[in-house]
């Protein structure tokens, strides 16, 4: 925790602190990332959950039905304005989860994923998530076209 | 403009504009609703745009593509901390698309839609968007179910 860092780093270390809390499977930890306030969760696929409960209780269920989960984050771009940050990055997810005959999460292995991750500083300093929207890429991106058109 | 309105109002107020600006296909009312700061958006299936040129051109793109479109909004939670406002909503889409036949805008209309809009009030008072994200609902969602621990 340098005192060095800039927001930008901090942020960043928050947001992937998210990540690893899932991977490793330690819904504790993933619980201290996140706000006490009103916070929102979509997983790939998935409809809105908000309310702390929810949202534990979904990455609960994630965990419980996944067997390994590997994130390699890439174009994350961290924007801050004062004591919020909005982080978009592109998940793109190695994962195998216990074969389910419900077939509830098949939409959230596998594949490429973008997110939107809101933070907030709190009291301590700390970023906090406020919201995480994950979704599938189901469209050819433009960046595989090579298009100029698409900026940093 | 009632100075009366609540933070909350103002948000439900400047999220709603939003849609409507799409729904006349207005983009330049549509530019005036968001930050001039380093936006983002994910249209559903899409991957991350950033930036306002960016964002922009989305939306003329959805626009020229898109002979109608209609939101009914569902389900609008607002989390304000601040000057921040996260918005949750579903959108329940009646569109209309030109038929393309390269397809490129096929994810895009029609169905239902969960986004998180996140708004960052502005010098004048009023509130900006800073991050759209729009994901299309693809599980069956558990509020379908009755299940009761789905709260609002």
């Amino acid at each position: 925790m340098s005192r060095a860092r800039t927001d930008i780093e901090a942020v960043e270390e928050a947001n992937t602190a998210l990540y690893e809390a899932v991977e490793r499977g330690d819904l504790e930890t993933l619980g201290g990332l996140w706000l006490d306030a009103e916070v929102s969760v979509v997983h790939p696929g998935w409809p809105v959950l908000t309310g702390r409960g929810e949202v534990m209780r979904s990455y609960a269920l994630i965990m419980a039905n996944t067997e390994y989960i590997q994130f390699f984050l890439t174009n994350v771009e961290i924007s801050v304005i004062g004591d919020t940050a909005v982080v978009s990055c592109t998940e793109n997810i190695l994962s195998g989860g216990q074969a389910e005959e419900d077939g509830d999460l098949g939409p959230l292995v596998g594949g490429l994923v973008v997110a939107t991750n809101v933070f907030r500083r709190v009291e301590d300093g700390s970023w906090k998530l406020w919201s995480h929207h994950g979704s599938p890429v189901l469209v050819e991106g433009e960046d595989d076209d090579g298009s100029e058109e698409l900026g940093a």
